[in-house]
């Protein structure tokens, strides 16, 4: 085991290793130096994650219930591009690359399951991408409501537990969301802030204004890691990240079936990927209000390069660190006008009434220093990119379902139908 | 119906008969102002709050599930005061009083048992007790981690939606906890703080810091409650509580099948009871470190007056306010240095390892002037309230498990026995 032989060099820092290189050219290429687990692996990122840290030489277990592709059926939508089972995804995987992705089929919600995957997997980082991610979805009524937040809150509570009974050394880089933070009329830092208040000071944890259930799960989540990491001396990144788009990465791009997820429909189509296929095939862009809600984002290639930072740079013991992971910030009008101005065709702007509650105009400025810091070259967002993915979906673009696209889920109801051509259809 | 004729008077805003005192002399004495859902109305607080707010005049309906007996037989601990089944209590109080208390027996965490109970008993307002309130048990191993997390935030998620599918002007009153935000080097506001930060200035929610798994699920609630008043235009009133002490009211002197419970051992006993019942049996104070811990304190006959003043004056349409209930603040080291003085007899102070992960010694000032400014009269800690304390816990001393006053949960254990004489005992 070459892994045992690294960790004799560095038997008085067992961290030692994570900040060597991953990749050291030549004899050593194939150096396994960490144990690394991703929950929710079968997801749109959780996939590409996956095969890029295998590809830098970690070894890779890979877990998930197949929450994501139960949503898919309960909402009678599909990823536009094809996707294959996650069985046949790690057989590819491992006739591209030679490499194994161990394999945990079960849910983090069960405290057993849990705690024996850790325990035999005996990862040095979890990476964990396992919950129920989408506003919408949490807002369609009480039950999807209390499903996320019960499902995200006991998964992540589930797993801080096993590390601390297991080996309290693991690394748990967990994603959390920018929506944790709303928008507030002050500058966003990066988790905490000083405050100073009545000739006295302190820094504290910045106040969070979350815009959904589904972002509310992501802020109890931070407040029970914080604490978590705190009495049992735990290392815990939190990455609080901005809205991804893109779809390929340089592992993806290595087989057909190991394409990544790409949704663009009204519950979990996030917006840049959504407007591509509105362009594509002719429908108006939606922007919700007046489209000035300003948001963090970025290319699912540095989501990757963020995560194998926060790897490689782990937290330090009893240390609760949050990074604000995106590149840029735009207005979701800025975005739709970008992707009218690149496409080839005319392309209509439609201002739809907000289904969210939230500030249609406002200040925004987020900090997010800490990732560049240790080494990020972001991937900007560019016309290449975009016409790109242009691209990926003209080649789906028979497969788009219109009737997906337009928003049924209302933040002022308690109940919504999750399809406009579906009333009747329900979900709980 | 007296409260249509008063309904009719008011009817171009429908909350102004709230702002009439309550008991109007003479004819109208029984008129009835406010129908007012107690949850939780089995419990240490619940009953009183319960009875004062019917002796006030409100038409009062009562929940429990007997969560809080059931904790009781787990931990083979019982309250030192004996109390009465809440049948036993309706009962009695309607003969005391001539009231009757509309029971319903039930689990908030049932969605549909909670829609049907608001439903059916159309309240004002709604007083919600009914969480599992002890930090030490929240800290026992996992499965009273998730337990109380699961229990406490979707019992409030299954209200909010009820309110808001119901009757969205119901006046929420929620017991909050001055956990929530822990020991910051600053000033605690009450819920919000106006933040200057680079030339830009913001009221945002106060930072939150819990210390247990407890506080922090009443930081999710706290969320929630926020964000639902927000989207839904509800009315909610968070009283962020400090440790309550005392045992009797006006009501509960009426009769003994009219008293409360009375806890005194590590788990659900607050400080300055438990303190009492160590004196009166000649065991040692147990202070938790150095016992710099200062914590907001309160006589539970100010617990009622305190929701009396918050139903009175509800909250806006839309509104989520936040009342720091509490009327002074103590070093756990003053407290027992004050009933060691008091007490006639010699009282030693025990230095225990604090089992808890917290600042033995912090600064701590914590604003609590809106209540006063709606007029709450506080009953300050004083020797004639200790001394009838003594008097309460001398007559039930035989009763007293001094086993149980030793704490077993630590914060830095993942697992721990409920009582230091019966490790074996499992519970989970």
């Amino acid at each position: 085991m070459l892994q045992g032989n690294i960790c004799e060099l560095s038997e008085n820092d067992s961290l030692n290793h994570y900040r060597f290189p991953s990749i050291i050219p030549g004899w050593l290429d194939e150096l396994v130096f960490m144990r690394i687990l991703v929950l929710g692996a079968d997801g749109y990122l959780g996939w590409p994650t996956s095969i890029y840290l295998s590809a830098k030489g970690h070894q890779v277990g890979v877990n998930d219930n197949f929450a994501r592709r139960t949503y898919d059926h309960e909402l009678g939508q599909e990823s536009l591009v094809p996707i294959s089972t996650l069985k046949r995804r790690v057989d590819t995987w491992r006739k591209v690359s030679g490499e194994d992705l161990e394999t945990y089929i079960g849910d983090l919600t069960d405290a057993d399951f849990t705690h024996s995957m850790i325990a035999k997997f005996n990862p040095d980082a979890i990476v964990h991408f396992a919950e129920q991610r989408a506003a919408p979805y949490s807002m369609i009524d009480r039950a999807h409501c209390v499903y996320t937040q019960v499902n995200n809150v006991v998964g992540t509570l589930n797993i801080l537990y096993a590390i601390a009974e297991i080996n309290p050394d693991i690394h748990l880089v967990k994603l959390g969301t920018m929506g944790e933070y709303g928008t507030p009329n002050i500058d966003i830092e990066e988790g905490f802030i000083e405050i100073e208040h009545k000739g006295r000071k302190d820094v504290l944890p910045f106040p969070k204004q979350p815009g959904s259930f589904y972002h509310l799960s992501k802020v109890h989540d931070s407040h029970n890691i914080a604490f978590a990491t705190k009495i049992w001396g735990l290392r815990s990144t939190d990455l609080n990240q901005g809205v991804v788009y893109g779809h390929t990465t340089e592992q993806t791009d290595m087989h057909p079936e190991l394409a990544t997820r790409f949704d663009y429909d009204a519950v979990f189509g996030t917006v840049l990927n959504r407007f591509i296929v509105q362009a594509v095939i002719g429908h108006p862009l939606t922007v919700y209000g007046k489209g000035g809600q300003t948001r963090g984002m970025l290319d699912i290639r540095d989501t990757l390069a963020c995560i194998g930072l926060a790897l490689d740079n782990p937290a330090d013991k009893g240390e609760y660190r949050v990074f604000n992971q995106f590149t840029e910030q735009f207005t979701v009008k800025e975005i739709a006008e970008l992707i009218a101005r690149t496409f080839p065709s005319d392309v209509k702007i439609d201002h739809l009434d907000d289904p969210r509650v939230e500030l249609e105009e406002h200040y925004y400025n987020a900090a997010h220093t800490k990732l560049l810091d240790l080494g990020l070259q972001p991937h900007l967002l560019s016309d290449t990119l975009i016409e790109s993915l242009f691209g990926v979906v003209q080649k789906y673009q028979h497969l788009v379902d219109l009737d997906a696209i337009n928003p049924s889920v209302s933040w002022r109801a308690t109940q919504s139908p999750v399809r406009n051509d579906q009333k009747g259809m329900v979900v709980s």
